[in-house]
């Protein structure tokens, strides 16, 4: 038994732990933001793996590939992990604000670069893959905004889907002048990350349409 | 003609009256809450079928096998009838509360079992047919309160996905000690039935995420 | 490179100009109800390609085809030509009403053949078409009322998506008596256009669903 997990721990590799800090951070937005709206906990576990895993179920809808986590419990399992550690660590949760934030952003990086390679993987071309890892990162967070009734937050807030088109642009010159892929997937999933963070720290917005109403 | 209609009738089994009784209450239920809202015809009629049909549709999509209402005229026909019912007989709809809540909690039950043995049948494991019954069940309503924009009521009311979970699990486990499939089906249905009504006449509520807003 | 720009220019049919004014007409209603919420450019281009091309995405999702604008890049780019027309014309845009009202409605009559047609050479029945012929013309506009967190128009404005099913009987009617494929596309798109400008033009509504709260 303590073989099998001793196992279990060493074959996990660098990309896994990535991917368990971004899925728990997005579940865990997800479920913080259903508990403000008074949900059970059910309702907050929905909202949790729509969050989480709502933008790569869409890409594999669209790209009509098998959908990602019915072949691997881990991401409704990390979902449940989250949904148990606001549970009982909420009191904590505000002073994990910035902790969050991070894991957060290494999500949304992470999931770019996966759904951009799986895009191309499917034979359509780069422009397709710069639009699949955008919803790929950012379609999670507008489901959970449909799901609790409110307007989404990223079309309003500081910059978050356009850092996954930034990086995706840098994919697509990377890819395009043939450097190898894990350069590309640094590249883009570095500059995801660092446009995120740098929009927050010094509050970039993107433009607000005005409204006609607005002009007199 | 009357031939037709008499093997027609000859030939509907237990099943198909537990499925038409499920879609139509389902499908009444999003048409009253379509009426709630000033809905014209057209809006309680999608609503409707939103509600009847959107849980197996996003199953269907997601497990890639044709869509199900496509090759059936039943389904959408049923959601018709639904309709035509809540426009004559409007004024005795809330005597028939009742009968309502149970034709609800049998097309529950049904729409569980299907999912899950439809997932079965694709090859997935029991655990995804768990989620995907659970979805077939309850995401329909999810759907309806997206479309009237309301917080959907399943995430904050009386037990009601939490049903399908609990007879998902026993589906589970009948799976696993090898029972007959329709001792299984059985057993899984009549959980969901029955957890669904103790839950409504003992008020049995998931508990609720306390907001981090409610701490002091 | 002149050449070919002409070249291009020379192989537009009539079908690609209607095409590129109903997406352009269903990108600018989308972006210009995004930007009376304040949404920044990305959420106005997001709710812009939605309306422009949600409607499509869910009938090949359905259907099980290619999503058509990953094989055509015309799509998103034209709700990007949407975008920047609204930013810069925005004050012109109140005197445009008429024109946009009509290249909406010449949208509504081509997607909806399109979605039929599409349906039809899945070796679906017809009632199938008609369903996705007008899900393909008016899902869009759902979906861009979800995503501004509004109750959906078409659900209770003048008749909308019931242009599509007058236009959709009446391709089953062409169809089914053989009329050529060009007679029963013209028959079914200037249908849904003439009844989409008449009921806006005399304000024909569907009856609405009386509440069972009015009925004392």
């Amino acid at each position: 038994m303590i073989n099998i997990i001793a196992d279990w721990f060493r074959n996990i590799t660098f990309l896994q732990i990535l991917d368990f800090i971004g899925t728990f951070a997005f579940a865990i937005s997800g479920i913080r933001l259903a508990s403000a709206k008074r949900f059970d906990w059910f309702g907050a576990y929905v909202v949790g793996a729509a969050t989480a895993i709502g933008g790569g179920t869409l890409r594999d809808v669209m790209l009509d590939v098998p959908v990602f986590w019915m072949h691997d419990g881990f991401y409704l399992s990390c979902t449940g992990l989250a949904l148990l550690w606001v549970i009982l660590l909420r009191k904590h949760l505000i002073n994990m604000h910035n902790t969050f934030f991070l894991f957060d952003a290494i999500g949304l990086a992470l999931f770019t670069v996966v759904g951009i390679q799986k895009t191309l993987d499917c034979g359509l071309p780069i422009w397709v893959g710069i639009v699949m890892g955008t919803m790929t990162g950012a379609a999670g967070g507008v489901i959970r905004d449909v799901l609790i009734n409110e307007v989404p937050l990223i079309f309003r807030q500081e910059i978050y889907a356009m850092a996954c088109v930034v990086g995706g642009l840098a994919f697509g010159l990377c890819y395009m002048i043939g450097l190898p892929t894990i350069v590309t997937h640094l590249t883009c999933g570095a500059l995801v990350f660092l446009t995120r963070v740098l929009a927050v720290k010094y509050q970039i917005c993107l433009p607000t349409l005005k409204s006609e109403d607005d002009i007199e």
